[in-house]
């Protein structure tokens, strides 16, 4: 059931020369990072610590919280899974299409879901749930809610728990994040993921933001030791040598408009305008071929989007990763779709 | 909660010159191994792999069962939680003094726990129960089941579910471990904590072996990606290249029965004697009290034994982890307990 995500070259046979298909921070780990993290590796002989508290801290003083309301986990998917399992059996509403966890997670704690799509009455379908799982940016479609439209909804519906995943928020212009509200309200739990903005998936790394009751409960249910010691060394590391600053993060945002700008004059191409480095984009060709031909022929891997609830077969979500493999994304789908006219 | 294990260097100021307190191999993570994952640290920018499949297949070939008998896990501890959540409100019998962990993870998911001493009458306590936790070689005795002992209840109490834990089976000198018989009975789960015998606590390795049925139940809770790409590339490696042979894993064998010997002439000392790397001891001295003389006045640390269910507030547990350190702790204890008569 995990499977069908983006990053997936272990699939194909192939080698691939320019992976479009996360949506991760695409310069990959800085050389400072890897540098730091060799020495750092002697430390994995003995036990990380076991709530990651010393990057809690960092993480605290950073977003200007109190450390009682920060906690780090394994990643943004073992919050969810613990957030689906404190509140399980509850009414959730999920916000799509988006990240498919928060459904395999709902679905695993016996939640009554339901699914508003993000252009469709959203706010009407709150009322009648305990939960809301909503993504800011939202993943795949790049759609960014207002951080005061949010609030609002908060301070509206005081019973329902507003889970927001910010796991792209620091990779857009002008961040619309709700951390700093997490001591306002009690109804809302903010999840940053480490690894999305800090380009280290492979260590894990996620954050949770909320009252301190509210993190107890996620506590509770939660394995001792499940952060790793080399995650906790780099998210401690990234905070103050983040691999982008305001003129890198500009450059990538204009080279994902460039892209967007680009793919939209393809012939039967439809492109789903975002502020964000990654976006989707509906092509005249199943999107299963599509990324299959797109590996073989060219070495590009992007997200086939078909699997998402709320699209269709014909959806791809690629990611801006350089001004050159943009090129070749825009050269290789056009030569695909001559082909196929 | 999770607090008052060993290796907890971090709660001191003092430089710890000689750790007594974990029972993991005690050279540490090789270099060669340091090496080794110094020039995998660039993969940390994709994904791992979902369930660590590469992992898995090489661990199956190991030991000689069918790969859907194997899972890989963010620590055992992951694993441990998942197997009370499976079985959650069954009746747990817990083998003790023993790793903590059992009982927190079963508390958490609402078992009704009853508890008996590894030598007080297993067997009866085993009829009235559904899951049973027992620890082989246990942690913190010492103590070694035959298998035979371990498959002849297997067998006689076919609707009991034996979760056995042998995280140190493989740093004695005979293994009397269960994997191989995973295949011949439903009623076991094997753990395996790969990062005990390998040295690599930091990284978070995990290893269950059982039904395909079993594994696919703890699965379903389990979120993905849930051990780190480092983890992975350290188990692959460590499978081929061990951190230890024949015959220095005897050698540690060796210098810890001297240790135990050398302890036991001590006044007032009694010492608990295993064939394990660590092993239990009394002293005259309250053990939170002696732990932290033992640390200010030599920096040398060991593990406070009293809050094992089970035993008292004079128990600590040490591990041999070296000629030199051994002769200076036995040196320490012996200066502490002579000044305090």
């Amino acid at each position: 059931m995990h499977y069908g995500h983006g990053d997936d070259s272990y699939r194909y046979a192939k080698k691939i020369v320019a992976n479009h298909s996360t949506n991760i921070w695409p310069k990959g780990p800085s050389n400072s990072l890897i540098t730091h993290l060799q020495y750092k590796l002697a430390g994995i002989g003995s036990y990380p610590e076991c709530y990651s508290e010393s990057l809690m801290d960092k993480l605290a003083v950073q977003q200007g919280v109190d450390v009682s309301s920060v906690g780090v986990f394994n990643g943004i998917a073992e919050a969810i899974y613990l957030i689906a399992q404190t509140y399980r059996s509850r009414k959730s509403l999920i916000v799509c299409p988006t990240f498919s966890e928060y459904e395999e997670a709902t679905l695993k704690f016996d939640h009554h879901i339901s699914y508003v799509h993000e252009h469709e009455g959203v706010e009407e379908a709150i009322e009648d749930n305990e939960l809301v799982w909503l993504c800011n940016p939202n993943n795949p479609t790049g759609k960014i809610y207002a951080k005061e439209i949010l609030i609002d909804w908060i301070q509206r519906f005081p019973n329902v728990l507003f889970v927001i995943d910010e796991a792209y928020m620091e990779l857009i212009k002008n961040s619309e994040s709700l951390v700093s509200e997490v001591s306002n309200y009690n109804n809302l739990i903010v999840m940053q993921s480490l690894t999305k903005n800090f380009a280290i998936p492979g260590l894990r790394l996620g954050v949770v933001y909320a009252s301190p009751q509210k993190l107890a409960s996620l506590h509770d249910f939660r394995p001792p030791w499940s952060v790793n010691s080399l995650a906790i060394e780099a998210g401690k590391y990234l905070i103050d040598y983040p691999p982008y600053n305001h003129e890198t993060l500009k450059e990538y945002l204009r080279l994902s408009l460039e892209l967007q700008n680009d793919l939209s004059k393809l012939n039967g191409v439809r492109v789903y305008n975002t502020h964000t480095g990654f976006f989707l984009l509906e092509t005249p060709i199943r999107s299963g071929e599509l990324k299959d031909i797109l590996v073989e022929k060219y070495g590009i891997l992007v997200r086939d989007a078909s699997n998402f609830r709320g699209l269709g077969e014909y959806h791809i979500r690629v990611a801006s990763i350089g001004f050159e493999q943009n090129k070749k994304l825009t050269v290789a789908l056009k030569e695909i779709i001559d082909y196929y006219e």
